[in-house]
């Protein structure tokens, strides 16, 4: 809050008028989504749990929480800091990734776990195919992005020149993993439910509604990413360039507040 | 061509040295998906007819050929044909958004047909409700854009308020329509195969690659769209605004060949 006083007072660019609306409106429909996940595991699923037959259900909370809302909102990361320190931006970017990944992990293990006790195949359906290759491109992803804009090595012309494909491949990993979580969902729902599910069943309805939310949040997400005006103000991106020298002219550092 | 040759001759811009790669491999990419498609239903579906049990298997060809190559191929046009008159892109763009959308509507009354035939039930499913969305937000669009863009009524203004949208909503509806795709064939997979599926039979593999095949071929597609420097040039299109004037001093007509 004090770095955007601070960037207000330095001659911070105005907020485009309709951003803070479709941000607020992106992060209802993103709780939704979560909220939702967990009724319906809740309500249809028996809940979640790690040691029983509930593991299973610790994997679409977790993906839902990580690789959809969590990831949906590192991408907005730049769209709502828009006069912080460029660094610091770029660290919750890479910190809310991490976290994602994290959670995502272990949505992982609780699927993979619940298989092998369970006798299981593993990665034969194209849910588990698109997942396992989506975990894999974000992995990576994260890496070389954290290589490129983290670490103090590359130069400003190799940022400029990965930074388009960054942003490319960040926005298609997340569009695949809203595409999987549906398959997912779609998985779930023909296993348990089979011919019952064209009887409309309640959890038929609301897993459908669910998958609707899904793509609804990632729409807004992308929607958001898209406007050139939208974007972080590249006035402050370049006085971002060096922090040492932003700092040591402008005073923006954690130590001075 | 002719139109091209002449473009060359008026100071046609140059043609980015990679984009006739990418729009190579994602033709390679989509005809792929279209024989992969026919591959699936020919050797594991016993083919494609109308007056028959056969009749379901109408619908997947005719929304990969449709809502996925035919539109896929459409929102290429303008990277393809840089230096042709602005209407006649238009005009294309067009058209084959026409085709893409008669060909889906053949997919949708065969699958509505068998339903009724058998007794199913229709939209229950997930990939129904979103196939309906997609499919509606299609016909929207459509109507939307020649509104504004083929029909004369609309202003430079207004044309150029709309078209940021008509291109994010144009994407977004072709990344559905991928997305709905998949969610079909894993329905038609789980419908067919059950517990079998978790067997690696050949169908499920062959279909599970063709999964990873729509997939890729929509993310070759929205890396073609994403460049700016892969846009048809701005030069061209403020050539383009008026018809009537270019054809007076440049001599591009159809009837001047």
């Amino acid at each position: 809050v004090s770095s955007g006083r601070l960037g207000m007072e330095t001659g911070a660019a105005p907020i485009p008028a309709a951003l803070p609306y479709f941000v607020a409106f992106s992060q209802l429909l993103g709780l939704t989504v979560v909220a939702v996940t967990g009724a319906w595991l809740g309500l249809y699923r028996g809940g979640v749990a790690w040691e029983s037959a509930l593991q299973f259900n610790v994997h679409p909370l977790c993906m839902v929480i990580g690789l959809v809302f969590l990831q949906g909102d590192a991408l907005l990361v730049y769209r709502v800091f828009r006069n912080e320190a460029k660094r610091t931006t770029k660290v919750l970017h890479g910190l809310l990734h991490v976290f994602a990944l994290v959670i995502a992990l272990v949505g992982l293990v609780a699927v993979f776990d619940y298989h092998k006790k369970k006798g299981y195949a593993d990665l034969y359906s194209l849910h588990s195919w698109c997942g396992i290759l989506v975990f894999v491109l974000y992995f990576v992803q994260w890496i070389v992005g954290f290589s490129f804009f983290l670490f103090p090595g590359a130069s400003f012309s190799l940022r400029s020149r990965y930074r388009p494909q960054h942003v490319f491949f960040g926005a298609t990993i997340f569009v695949l993993s809203v595409g999987t979580a549906l398959l997912g969902l779609k998985e779930a729902l023909l296993f348990k439910l089979g011919a019952d599910y064209s009887k409309f069943e309640p959890e038929g309805v609301l897993a459908n509604t669910l998958g609707l939310l899904l793509v609804c949040f990632g729409v807004v997400v992308l929607y958001i990413l898209t406007p050139p005006e939208w974007k972080r103000p590249s006035q402050a991106e370049e006085q971002a360039l060096s922090m040492d020298f932003k700092t040591l002219t402008e005073g923006d550092s954690p130590s001075s507040q």
